[in-house]
């Protein structure tokens, strides 16, 4: 299948089209996942190793310092936009442009043109990103070999514009319930309203003031937020039920049982009959102290920023990684019809890389 | 067919198992209503019309009174509960036993055992009770032939275990929506949530303190209650729309538009985007202090009960005519599989009335 083997002598903005050219829907990476393992299977400095769809590359030169490069195979499905189109102004537009195929393109070309970098590198290639979390092939790859992801740093080339994104917030979902006695509305008086139960959560959501800590120089933002209301039985029944979801994004010095405890505090005394943790993925540390992320931040040039929204930065912070994003794709694209990435991104991206990895 | 020929001559507890065989759930009446014209007709001192599966039936003998005894032919869906069945216990088991073949058959034995009541007659027999409110065949005859409906005072035969119960409350239902903006909850604090929005909303309905006006005698108990709240578009997005369904149940001293103004002065200022009425029914004056009335009360005993949920005594009191609810059923087992009525009450309920309008 000559369309599926990848030329990196090209450059990333012109590899990425190769790559969007290549569907790889949630599910479906298996041919661009070959791809990638036979491109990078040429490279003689590279020990490849496969777990399903999943592809990890590595040197091993005896560096004091390890960095990981990873990014996702996958996208979301394709909505009329693949092939992709390069415009005149230098935008390429199609599925997984931004999302993540030209942060993939930049770690095929750092693999290929940086044969003796001046840290050993960890190339991570994984499926399912773009679904549930539990088929996410990173942590596939983490929980079967945890070995394969050892690191100092890590770098995560999501989509954030081209500049770091430092760790990101943890996300916690409960489900907050009050409990009442249904009557019929006529006699409301013989029932007990579990929707009226509900006001001091909503008032305490509204007057809840959110922490902005600053952690290795970069402020986060904290939030908590309902995110869903639900009540009622019929039109004339006092209802029984109330439940108020609500969602904590917390800064990364914050573990999950910390973020529970605290949503539990919050609500202490509003009358919540039952608090039920619904979801809950940690946040990561930025980890921007580490030698190789100072010298990442100080090479890749601009100012860090935190990461507000959860990514798999958190995967790595689990396994003791330090981990940002910093990618040519710009996030606010991602999942769209029209999504695109500045060509001109991508190939600033893969300068800087190299420039961090080769100096 | 023998089975739909009504006997009035047995007493109205055997009549009632003979309604509940005839069956009649909500547009099927007509058998019933056929059932109900041939046998008023006859009786020579009643003048009968119909209109649909509507029966009214009259006397014209000049006197200074008219009072209505009304009742509807239909019930909810019949639930393996048909035929009727009478126990040790005197009671009658089946569909419509409560609600309210046993009023029916009351009215019935009334037309056929009073051939010259002291006050002047008016039996209303109508169909579509239990379904929309724009079905109903009482509110039908109110617009064709509301010279039929004229009257001084009524007696609506719904379950009211016996006991006068007068007037009924009005009900009137709204849906407060509130808006805001939608933002990814990991920013939070770039959109609005229209959640945290309806905090002042549920805290006035739970520091509300309803009326309990006195109106000619009775103590009414007002109501206002959230039916439902509803708001949310996905765990990770602040919600742009929330929306709350209040119920407010009024005494019958309140006119609709006034109930309308009650609440719109409630919730100001509480931040509500737009106030929609979704239904509404006025309530119903007692009309205790009419002559008619007074003599009722007094020939049937009990201390008359204020009547809280909405029925079609509502419908007589918008043409002008105060009714009560007086029957032998208990409003309690009415829509139940297990639906049953005391004999004892429905012989009572008869005798009551007869006793009302002979002497």
């Amino acid at each position: 299948m000559p369309h599926s083997a990848l030329d990196l002598h090209q450059d990333a903005a012109r590899l990425t089209a190769q790559l969007v050219d290549i569907p790889s829907e949630s599910g479906n990476e298996k041919v661009l996942a070959d791809a990638v393992e036979a491109a990078l299977g040429e490279l003689p400095h590279l020990r490849v190793d496969r777990y399903g769809n999943n592809v990890v590359a590595r040197t091993f030169l005896g560096r004091p310092e390890r960095v990981i490069l990873a990014g996702h195979l996958d996208t979301v499905p394709i909505a009329d936009n693949v092939p992709s189109r390069l415009d005149d102004d230098g935008l390429l537009w199609g599925c997984g442009t931004t999302d993540m195929k030209s942060g993939v393109a930049v770690q095929l070309r750092i693999a290929a043109t940086v044969p003796e970098p001046n840290r050993d590198l960890t190339f991570v290639f994984y499926d399912n990103e773009e679904v549930a979390a539990h088929l996410n092939g990173l942590g596939h790859v983490a929980e079967a070999h945890p070995d394969w992801l050892a690191g100092d740093f890590a770098v995560l080339l999501e989509g954030s514009e081209g500049e770091v994104e430092g760790g990101c917030q943890g996300t916690l979902r409960v489900n907050l319930r009050t409990t009442g006695v249904r009557a019929h509305s006529a006699r409301g008086w013989l029932g007990a309203n579990a929707i009226h139960a509900a006001a001091p959560i909503l008032a305490r959501l509204e007057a809840y003031e959110p922490r902005r800590p600053v952690i290795d120089g970069l402020e986060y933002h904290e939030g908590l937020n309902a995110v869903r209301v639900e009540g009622g039985v019929a039109g004339n029944v006092i209802p029984d039920v109330c439940t108020v979801t609500v969602n904590y994004r917390y800064a990364p010095d914050r573990s999950e049982e910390e973020a529970v405890a605290h949503v539990r505090e919050v609500f202490a005394g509003c009358g919540v009959d039952e608090l039920a943790v619904d979801d809950s993925s940690p946040g990561a540390l930025p980890g921007l102290d580490r030698p190789a992320a100072r010298a990442f931040v100080e090479a890749v040039g601009g100012r860090p920023r935190p990461k507000f929204g959860w990514t798999d930065v958190s995967r790595f912070s689990a396994l003791g990684v330090p981990a940002v994003n910093y990618g040519p794709g710009d996030p606010n694209l991602a999942h769209k019809r029209d999504e695109r990435v500045e060509t001109r991104l991508i190939l600033r991206c893969e300068e800087r890389l190299r420039h961090w990895l080769s100096s």
